[in-house]
């Protein structure tokens, strides 16, 4: 089932993807997933193997309201990383830019798992969210490999409220600011 | 030389690392490296494989100016990554992240051959100026792995100068903007 959900995803995206088609493709019953994994989501993360939820963890993000959601994105970012998932999260970003595969998958959490959720708080068209949250992975995914992947300095050894200080205002810019956004 | 070279450059890191040291540990004479390769610089490039040099295009991004500074940043990595080096580049920052040796040689060449050159122009202190530096690193290596390995939309196929203008102001904030700096 799970090698099956895999492919569907790679290759037809998260919602490109349905369980009834993954379940014909393993040979199973839909029934029999659902009963499984539940929802969609849930058999997208366990096909991933995602170190976290982050259905578990956005909610706290999103309730300090649209003007805190910059800071509070990047703050949740660092404690996720800096906490026991580092390594699996490691793995996962090393296995994503070495395989085209596991990139696409990749792509897919961060779109349809982190950023769909973070930008359907902001009162806006879905080709001006999409564009905000790809412009706010753009900086999260480059902080996270200068910090731990290429370990730059003071990246790499500053408290995380430093970074929330310099980056968060970015993010929040890209949220909720004035920006050119791009493919518009 | 080259693999001696590229030994030391990982182990000291770019200053930490002599031409007379790599001469000795590569059984050769410093001034025979000296002839070869010239400058400190060069040895570097030629050792980690550069698919680009930058000393010879930065000049020109440099050019136009500290107000100009973040948009022809962003500008010059665009031309450089949508050219015909590509795929070298890709495939230099495949081997950054699946290798930690590599990481630090790529962190180097950022650092030294790169960031040190864009924040020399600023009028700051040298730990302000390696603060800038890697914050600038986090938004351009986002962009780098956002838009051409992971391929997010609408980044992956926006036009160079979509780009420049939503994520210029980025990186001239963290140049010269107003921003509370980490590790100070």
């Amino acid at each position: 089932m799970l090698t099956a959900a895999r492919a569907a995803f790679a290759e037809r995206g998260f919602d490109g993807a349905s369980i009834r088609a993954i379940a014909t493709s393993a040979g199973v019953d839909p029934a029999l997933v659902h009963h499984y994994f539940g929802s969609k989501d849930q058999l997208f993360l366990a096909a991933i193997e995602a170190p976290a939820n982050p259905a578990e963890f956005l909610p706290e993000v999103l309730a300090g309201g649209r003007d805190e959601l910059g800071g509070n994105v990047v703050r949740m970012l660092l404690r996720v990383w800096d906490g026991p998932m580092q390594p699996a999260a490691l793995a996962l970003v090393r296995s994503a830019v070495g395989n085209e595969w596991t990139a696409k998958l990749l792509r897919e959490f961060l779109v349809s798992q982190v950023l769909r959720r973070v930008v359907a708080t902001l009162d806006a068209p879905p080709a001006e969210r999409e564009a905000r949250g790809a412009l706010v992975a753009s900086q999260l995914i480059g902080l996270v490999v200068a910090r731990y992947v290429l370990r730059v300095e003071p990246l790499a050894s500053a408290a995380p409220e430093e970074l929330v200080a310099a980056i968060g205002p970015t993010v929040q810019r890209y949220l909720t600011g004035e920006v050119e956004l791009p493919g518009r």
